[in-house]
C-alpha cells in the first residue's frame, strides 16, 4: 500500500509537544507555520510519488558491486536527480552555506518522511548532510570554498568513515594512518567498514570524511584526526581531476536496507589517498562528537519513520482482511480484523509508540533549534543540555520501538506478513539496523547514565523531571473522565523515573557496574515517562482547542499509552534498583558455560 | 559457530521442572533416565554433525520450484536419508504403529535439538508426525495399513492442508470441496496455501491431510471433513501407482525458513484429487483439534530452539569480540564484551527467557505423557486439563520470546549482527514465523482467556495457581541470601496472575470485548509467573542437590528472571485491568484515520 505522509500527526507533535508556535513567536526560528506545513506537504508528495514506489524495488534488487562500480537499483539515480533538483538536498543546511536554513524541527520532520517512504534512499542525503556539518563546522575556508556548495546542493554526496573491523563502538582502537606531506596534504592508508553509500554512480564525486591517526599522535581517542578525502580530486578551478587512491572493495550482504550500499573502503592501496585535514590534528573525535547529537537524533527519526510506515501498512491490511466475527459483526459475515479487540490492541500499541517517539525526537530537535538561535548564554546552555539529555532517548527509545512496532506489523498480517511481497517483512528487516548504527542502543543507555544523568550535578535531569510533573498536575487538574487514569499512570512513571535516577546517581559512584547493569531498562523507563508526557500534553491541547472528533482520537492515544504502556514503569524501577546483583551474579566464565 | 545441544540444560528442565524421575518411578513413562540422556546426546551429535552445517546453506540456497519439481538445497536429501536411516523419524511415534514410543517429553526435547540446528529441515519430520497422528487417531484400519508404517519410518513425508487464501485463523470459511464417489473415495477440488513441505523430492511419496467441505455439509466449522490425499496413488500391493491430481503451483518467497518449501497446492485441476476420508464426515475439525495441542506445543519448542541457538551464538561472539575496557580490564587492553555489564544483561535475559520457555514446554509435554499413561479417569482428566491450560502459554510465550531473544542476539553482535554471513540475522528472520503459524499468538491468547481460563469453572487455573504459590512459599522458607528477592518478585507475579484471572473471569461475561483486549498481556503475565516458577523450582533443586558451581549458575538465572523479568507482572496486571477502555476507545474508523 502507498505511503502517505502523516502531515497532521507531524504538525500536531510539532505544535503540542515541540512548541512550534512558541518558537515562531519568539523568533527562535525564521519560518511561519504555513511554510512548515507547506514544506511537509510537499515532501510528502515527493515521497509518495518518487521514493515510496522504489522502496520495494530497491529491497529486491539491492545495490551491487559490478566491475568495480556500485550499481544502485533501477530508478535510483533518476530519483536522486529529482531530489537534488527539487532542492531537497539543501533543505537542512544553513543559509550561510547555501542551504534553505530550515529549522532542525522541520528538517527532522522531513527526514521522517524520506525515511518512511524509502529508508535506503534517505541514507544518501543523510550522510551527505553529516559530512556537510563536519566541513562547515571545522573545515578551512579553502575546503569550504571548494566542497561545500556542491555537497549542499547534493551534486556531490558525502560519507562518514569511522568504523574499522576491530574498532566499532570503541573508536579509540582505530588504526587507519595519515601521513603528512610537504604540501600540507595528508596520505591516508587503511580499511574502513560499514561505509554507507561508500561508493555509487549517482553523483560525480563523493566526499569521504575519514577518521585516521597521525604517526606521532597520542594513543586512544586523543590521537584521532579527521580528513576530507574526495573520490575524485578537485582541480583549482573546481573541475574534477584524477581518481583518488580510494576504492570500494566490497559491499555487505545485509539483513535489511538492501538498496543502501554498505561498503568496505580501502584507502591507500597504492601511494595513499590524498586527504585534507578538517579542524585540528588529533581533535578529530571532538569534531565528530559535535555532530553526533544531530546524527543520533536523525537515527531516532528513522525509527519513528519505520514505525509509522509499518503502522500505516498494518492498519490498511486490518481494514481489508476479514476473518472471524467481531462483537459488532453480523451472524454469517466475516469481520475486518480491525474490529477484533486483539488487533485493536496491536494497532493502538503501534500508533501510541510511534507518536510518542515522534514527539520525543521533535522535542529534541526543538532544543537544538533553541540552542542554535539563543542569544543569551543561559538559554543556549539550557537548550544544549536538554538536547544532550534527550538525544540518547530519542535515538534508542525510538529505534527500539521501531523494531517492536515493525514486528507487531508483521504479526497483524498473519501468514501474509511472513511473505516478502507483502512488504511488512521489509520494515522488520530494515528496522533492525537502527538500534545498532550511530552508537548501539546499549552505548546510548550508558551515555545516558554516565554522562547525561550527571549533567550539571543532576540539575538538568531534575529540571526535566519537574516539567514532567507539571504535565501530570495539569492532567490531574483537568479532571476529565475521558482522561481515565492518565494522571495516575504518568505520575507513577515519573515517580519511578525520579527514584531510579536518584538510585543510579548514587550507585554510579559506589558501584558503577551495578549502575551500568541498569542502563538499558532505565533508558526504556525514561522513554515511557517522556513519551507519555508529550502525548498527554497533546491530549491537553486537543481537549482545549481541538474539534471534537480529532480531539477524541488524540486523547484516546495518550490515554492508551499511559494506561497500557507506561504501566511498565514501576516494574522497570524494580528491575533497575534491585536487579543488578543477579544481572552480574555470573562471571563471564559461568555465563558462557 | 557450531551448535551444541544443551544436554545438561534440557535434562535439568526435564528433572526439576517436568519431574522426569517421578514419572519414571511411577511408571508413567517407559524409559529410564540413562536412555533419555543417551537419546538426547545422540540427537545432539546428529544435529551438530549433519543438520547444523546445512542451516546456513539452506537459508542462502532456498528451496526452489524448477520445472514443476521442488528442489531442496544441496545436501538436504542426503541429510533426510540419514535422518530416516538413523531411526529419528520414528522416534516420536507410538510403538503400536512402529514408532519408538518415547514419551512426549523426550520427543519434544529432541525436537528442540532438530529445530535449533536447522528449523527449516525439522519442519519436514514435524509435519509428517502431525499427519501420522491424524491417521493413527482417526484413520480406518485400511488407511493405517497402507500408509502408517512408511510415514512412521519417514520413507514418506506428510503435510497438513488447512489454510486457504481467505481462511487462515478462520477455518470455518474454507471452500475446498470434496465429492463422494461411488467407490467410497472422494474427489478433492480447491487451493490450499502455506503448505509446509507441500512438495519435494526427498521422499517417494507425500501424504497430504486436507480439510475440505462436502457439498451437503453444514456451513461453518461443523461442515468440514478431513481427507488423506497421497501425491502418488498407492496400489493394493503397496507399490506406487499414478500421480494424483495434486500439484505444487508455486512456492512462497519468505522472510525466513527459506529452505522449507512453503507451497501453494492445487487439488483437482483435472478430474479431482483422489482422497480418503479420515474419521467421520463433517468431523474433520475435531480430529484437527485433537492434534492441535501437540502441534502447538511443537511450535513452542521451536521457539525455545531458536532462542537457544541465538543465545549460543551471542555468547560465543561476546567472548571473542573485544571492545572498550570493562571494570576488570587492564589499562590499555580491550575487553571481551561479555565482561561489560550491559552485554551481561543482554545475555542473562537471553538465557533466562530461553530456559523459562523450555521448562514451560517440557512441563506441558509431561502433562500429555501423564494423560496418555493415566489409568484412572481423574488423573487423565487433570493432566489433560493442565496440558490444555498450558498449551497456549507454551506456544505463544515461547515464540514471542524467541523473537525477542533473536533480536537481542543480533544486537549483541553490533554491526556484524546485521550482516547475513554472521548468522544471527537468520535466527531473527526464522523466528518471526513462530508467533504466526499453528494459530497466531493473538489466537492463543484468546484461547487462553475464553476456553482455558474457564475450564471446569476456573478450577483448573486455580489449582495451577495454588501450585505456583507452593513454590513461592518454598523459596521464601529456604531463606537463602543467594535467592535475593526471588520469593518477593514471584509472589507479586502470582498475585498479579490471580487478580487478573479473577477480573478476566468476571469480565468475560459482562464485557467480553474488554476481556479480549487484555488477552495478550494476560498471556505474557502468565508466562512470566509460570516461567519464573519453574526456574525457581530448578533453583530449589540445585540448592538442595547440585554441586556448588552449577547450583550457583542455576540459582543466578532463576533469580535474574524473578528480579529482572517477572518484575513486569504487576504492570501487566494494571494494563489488563484498567487498560481495556482506552484500548477500545477508538472505533475502527477513528483508529484507521
Amino acid at each position: 500500500m502507498t505511503y502517505h505522509a502523516p502531515v497532521d500527526d507531524i504538525l500536531f507533535a510539532l505544535k503540542t509537544a515541540a512548541g512550534l508556535d512558541d518558537l515562531i513567536n519568539r523568533g527562535s526560528i525564521s519560518v511561519d507555520a504555513d511554510t512548515v506545513r507547506a514544506v511537509i506537504e510537499e515532501a510528502g508528495k515527493f515521497a509518495t510519488e518518487v521514493l515510496d514506489p522504489l522502496n520495494s524495488v530497491g529491497d529486491k534488487t539491492t545495490s551491487k558491486l559490478v566491475n568495480g562500480k556500485v550499481e544502485t537499483p533501477p530508478g535510483w539515480a533518476e530519483a536522486y536527480k529529482a531530489f537534488v533538483e527539487g532542492g531537497w538536498g539543501a533543505l537542512p543546511a544553513s543559509e550561510a552555506i547555501g542551504g534553505q536554513g530550515l529549522p532542525e524541527m522541520v528538517a527532522m520532520a522531513v527526514m521522517e518522511i524520506w525515511s518512511s517512504s524509502n529508508l535506503s534512499f534517505s541514507l544518501c542525503p543523510l550522510l551527505t548532510h553529516a559530512a556537510i556539518d563536519a566541513v562547515a563546522a571545522e573545515g578551512s575556508p579553502e575546503l569550504q570554498r571548494v566542497y561545500l556548495s556542491k555537497m549542499v546542493s547534493g551534486e556531490w554526496s558525502g560519507t562518514m568513515n569511522l568504523t574499522e573491523p576491530h574498532a566499532g563502538s570503541d573508536l579509540g582502537a582505530l588504526r587507519t594512518r595519515a601521513e603528512k606531506q610537504a604540501d600540507g596534504t595528508y596520505r591516508i592508508f587503511g580499511t574502513k567498514i560499514f561505509i554507507t553509500y561508500g561508493d555509487h554512480e549517482m553523483t560525480d564525486n563523493i566526499i569521504h570524511l575519514v577518521l585516521a591517526r597521525l604517526p606521532d599522535g597520542p594513543p586512544g581517542t586523543r590521537g584521532i584526526s579527521l580528513f576530507l578525502v574526495p573520490k575524485r580530486l578537485v582541480n583549482a578551478d573546481g573541475s574534477l581531476g584524477a581518481r583518488n587512491d580510494v576504492v570500494c572493495a566490497s559491499l555487505e550482504h545485509k539483513l535489511g536496507i538492501h538498496a543502501s550500499p554498505t561498503a568496505v573502503m580501502k584507502y591507500g592501496e597504492k601511494d595513499g589517498a590524498i586527504g585534507y585535514l578538517v579542524g585540528q590534528e588529533n581533535r578529530g573525535l571532538n569534531t565528530m562528537f559535535i555532530m553526533m547529537n544531530e546524527a543520533r537524533l536523525g537515527v531516532g527519526v528513522q525509527g519513528v519513520a519505520i514505525a509509522e510506515r509499518a503502522t500505516q501498512r498494518a492498519i490498511a491490511y486490518a481494514q481489508e482482511r476479514k476473518q472471524g466475527r467481531s462483537a459488532k459483526g453480523k451472524a454469517g459475515d466475516m469481520s475486518p480484523i480491525i474490529e477484533h479487540a486483539d488487533t485493536r490492541r496491536n494497532l493502538m500499541t503501534m500508533k501510541a509508540l510511534t507518536q510518542a517517539a515522534r514527539a520525543i525526537c521533535l522535542v529534541t530537535a526543538r532544543e537544538l533549534d533553541v540552542s542554535h538561535a539563543a542569544k543569551d548564554a543561559a538559554t543556549k546552555a539550557a537548550a544544549t543540555a536538554r538536547a544532550a539529555l534527550l538525544t540518547p532517548i530519542a535515538k534508542a527509545f525510538s529505534t527500539d520501538i521501531a523494531c517492536e512496532v515493525a514486528s507487531i506489523g508483521v504479526q497483524v498480517h498473519g501468514g501474509m506478513g511472513f511473505i516478502e511481497e507483502t512488504g511488512a517483512a521489509q520494515h522488520y528487516r530494515d528496522a533492525r539496523i537502527l538500534p545498532i548504527y550511530e552508537g548501539t542502543n546499549g552505548i546510548q543507555a550508558i551515555d545516558l547514565v554516565t554522562r547525561k544523568l550527571p549533567l550539571e550535578g543532576g540539575r538538568v535531569l531534575a529540571g526535566y523531571i519537574a516539567e514532567l510533573r507539571e504535565t501530570v498536575e495539569e492532567v490531574r487538574a483537568s479532571n476529565r473522565p475521558d482522561f481515565g487514569r492518565m494522571g495516575e499512570r504518568l505520575a507513577a512513571a515519573v515517580d519511578a523515573l525520579e527514584e531510579t535516577s536518584g538510585w543510579l546517581g548514587g550507585t554510579l559512584q559506589k558501584n558503577p557496574e551495578a549502575a551500568l547493569a541498569g542502563a538499558q531498562p532505565y533508558l526504556r523507563l525514561f522513554g515511557l515517562a517522556s513519551g507519555g508526557n508529550y502525548l498527554a500534553r497533546g491530549a491537553l491541547a486537543a481537549a482545549r482547542n481541538g474539534p471534537a472528533g480529532s480531539a477524541a482520537a488524540r486523547i484516546a492515544v495518550a490515554r492508551f499509552f499511559a494506561e497500557n504502556l507506561a504501566t511498565a514503569a514501576p516494574g522497570l524501577k524494580d528491575t533497575i534498583v534491585t536487579g543488578a546483583d543477579s544481572t552480574l551474579a555470573l562471571e563471564p566464565e559461568a555465563l558462557s558455560a
